[in-house]
């Protein structure tokens, strides 16, 4: 199929993926019984099929088929203060394109009137030739820990989303230590044994095969801590936690690799694992695997994507 | 029914609104063919009925029915950081009693396992006597506006909802004007005008029948900014809005009157209504019924319950 006036846009998007299945619409397959066969049906629960919902509510309607390619890859329930893809329309009047605006708008009146937790940043138009996943230069993902202030020495001791604000339910993960802190010092230690370029073999899925290189480079690796401030003006629950977020930059990532890096940092801040320990699975690639906690989605949040605007963007 | 051991019970709560129908449980009127009759059926996206749910499963069991009494209504889509409940537990085992943190323990399990925005805080056994909704002796409401900070002179122009950090959805009413500020020492006048005992019949539905007095008695009302940090530490979307906090305190209020009272505040501060207008609807009760817009449920948050300890905590 092949249209003249085709536009291609660079589209830019946040979400809560609490109650997605994931970015990427995934097929299923269902067993129908008059063919005592199999139908395939798109998930109805990503976030990619209600991009492209909100896609098919472009006036006029567009000629080609709405189909948008994700660049980064989320799991069910990790958030995104900027995720992107890319998404292809064919203005059915000759010589004529979307506006950007009209884009935005059309999606955001869309996620609004169906509670979807999506709303669309930015659409930017681009040459032809742009994918959305090869030309991104790096993705940083945050991931936000409540540590409870007071000591615990067992969960049963307190229930810790009983400690949770009403807010941070299901945005980040309530940690709690005997000592009622995490060691900080020993956490940036490990962050600085993350940069640079390693074998992250140590921190793949033991499960899942994955025959792709395992060497990825890591730019950036931090802690930052969020000031002590009521995060929402009036929850006193604030006063039980102090937030701390994990700052990961890189290209690209191996499946699951953000989440068991910050698992290996929340091991290492409790005193379950040492620095030292740490730094072996990083240097005998495997030592580590399925050594290293995957704390829940709910605390990830891809938060940038740089892209090379030279040349591609028109 | 009479149990020798039944406890009373006051429980504090909190939750996010989107998704539920209210907290109170509503039932609903099917038609059916069987008899061409109705049958009445609970609603299940109401907090109550999931508050009932996550108690059954107490084990043991209790002997009584579970049935909460809720303290403080809100509608669908309406926050709290607290609200409360009384509810009265018969243990099977004669003399014994439910211990708070157990119950605490036991429902915030269910909440979290069937993905609920509800985090229950706090059991506290009190006198069989005690009713939650009679001793509450205040309420307060908090409203969340995210003050769009670039001028905006009609909403076609730019999308508030792109504007908004992905944290804030459905948190927060964006609100925009053409100056980009709201006249802040204009919504300060409405504040105090609302303090004091006022007949509110102004600010009460023009659609639903209500017999019961508009006289009612605000306590506190004033505006509260939240510091222009990052609230997420990471989400530069934080930049393109200022947060305003409008707190209202009163011993109780009428159906939709504190969003009204809101909605009357926003009118000044865009400068649509005068200071002049709204002390009239105070003065001339009724004279202001029907012009008031009333913002949606998604910013406003019932946020503390003061109680009358003396007597009635056991």
């Amino acid at each position: 199929m092949s249209f003249e006036n085709l536009q291609k846009y660079l589209i830019f998007f946040s979400y809560l993926g609490k109650h997605y299945k994931g970015v990427q619409s995934q097929t299923r397959r269902i067993p129908t019984f008059e063919t005592i066969g199999v139908k395939t049906v798109k998930e109805d629960k990503s976030i990619q099929i209600q991009l492209e919902k909100a896609f098919n509510r472009l006036l006029p309607k567009p000629k080609n088929e709405i189909k948008v390619g994700i660049s980064s890859r989320t799991d069910a329930g990790v958030n995104a203060l900027i995720n992107s893809c890319q998404l292809s329309l064919a203005h059915p009047i000759e010589g004529c394109y979307y506006i950007p605006s009209h884009i935005v708008k059309t999606a955001n009146d869309y996620f609004l009137n169906h509670n979807q937790s999506i709303i669309l940043r930015r659409v930017v138009p681009v040459h032809h030739m742009f994918v959305a996943v090869l030309h991104a230069l790096s993705r940083t993902y945050v991931y936000r820990i409540a540590v409870v202030k007071k000591p615990i020495h067992s969960k049963t001791d307190v229930d810790l989303t009983s400690l949770l604000p009403i807010d941070e339910l299901y945005r980040c993960l309530p940690v709690c230590s005997p000592q009622g802190y995490l060691d900080i010092a020993k956490m940036q230690e490990v962050c600085d044994l993350f940069i640079g370029t390693h074998d992250f073999t140590s921190f793949r899925s033991p499960q899942i095969r994955d025959t792709r290189p395992s060497e990825r480079t890591i730019y950036e690796c931090f802690l930052r801590f969020i000031p002590d401030t009521y995060l929402n003006g009036c929850d006193p629950a604030y006063k039980n936690i102090d937030i701390i977020e994990i700052v990961i930059k890189g290209k690209s990532f191996l499946y699951n690799q953000v989440r068991r890096m910050v698992g290996a940092l929340i091991a290492v801040g409790k005193g379950k694992n040492t620095v030292e320990e740490i730094r072996s699975f990083l240097h005998e690639p495997g030592s580590g695997k399925g050594k290293i906690i995957v704390p829940p989605p709910d605390g990830l949040y891809l938060a940038n994507i740089e892209y090379d605007t030279n040349g591609l963007y028109i």
